[in-house]
């Protein structure tokens, strides 16, 4: 396989709770996509790096004070692994993962997680501008629904919505079985 | 008026042919309300950007080869306005929009622009994430529709929805009126 990272963003306990969120979320699997592609980079031993969100509000369930700023289950870091805090939606700004990309002589990314909205939009758009290989894996990410000026719309309005915004401008977007079958040569799941 | 920065993106002509950009675009009032905007900085001696996508592509119709490269009526910059040249979606990708603010002294920004959902929306998630306060003028701005996995969806819910994923997180997203109304006293439009 040619050196491509997977950048996993913000898989953590506090992504839970749908009354905090603004309603219900959508694909209810985009935790396990996420985990099939940890597992093919670990047993590839690809680089990967794996992105925690750090809010600087107090009330917010992603506070590093909360027990809820932990990741979910599966994803924390091990040895090897590149472990980004960030404070911002982009996984780029305060961080040094432009700098740890550039060094690894990494030039395509595989990106997912929560949300395809806010922190993995923001993060992909940076990506495609400075000059990476993007993949997006939209099935590995989820969205929250959002009220403004008085109209709702669903999560599912939001994830898809914004995938349709993303793909051909800053990302190829792609399924997890698309991944696994392209680069590691499984077999589609059934 | 304290500092605040008007940045109008990427207003040029290109940006014309709906077949190109693969429908019909929403909001014909958003140029009419972008020289609204430029018209009361300009009046109050205040900072503008001004800022133009160069293309890459040949093929496009923002390539500076291509007569449609130039600004929409009534967009190019005057003596003292800043004028950015960009390649990539964010303004502040490969410029010094960045630098010019901060030298300025600027620390509050009012956006607007073409397109809502590519570079209007990636300007404003990085400008919120460096710590800007953003104004986003949803009503100076427009969208292009997206046909994504066989499903079209029209320009006016790719901007209501990107307009509603932006607002709280990255940018308040306000009306023209709103601004006018607010910095400069002026009564709203009847």
């Amino acid at each position: 396989m040619s050196k491509k990272a997977l950048v996993l963003i913000d898989y953590q306990q506090g992504f839970g709770n749908p009354d905090h969120w603004g309603g219900p979320r959508n694909n209810p699997d985009a935790e396990t996509n996420g985990l099939r592609l940890l597992k093919a980079w670990r047993d590839a031993d690809a680089p990967v790096a794996i992105v925690q969100h750090s809010s600087r509000s107090e009330a917010s369930p992603l506070h590093p004070s909360k027990p809820t700023f932990a990741f979910k289950a599966g994803f924390d870091p091990i040895k090897g692994e590149k472990h980004i805090v960030k404070h911002e939606n982009s996984s780029f700004v305060g961080t040094d993962l432009d700098v740890w990309l550039r060094q690894n002589d990494i030039r395509d990314l595989v990106i997912c997680g929560i949300t395809t909205e806010h922190c993995v939009s923001t993060t992909t758009r940076m990506a495609g501008n400075f000059g990476f290989g993007v993949r997006l894996v939209g099935d590995a990410c989820h969205a929250w629904p959002k009220t403004h000026n008085g109209t709702f719309i669903d999560a599912q309005t939001i994830h898809d919505t914004e995938l349709a915004i993303l793909h051909g401008e800053f990302a190829t977007v792609v399924s997890t079985d698309d991944v696994l079958a392209q680069d590691f040569k499984e077999e589609a799941a059934p």
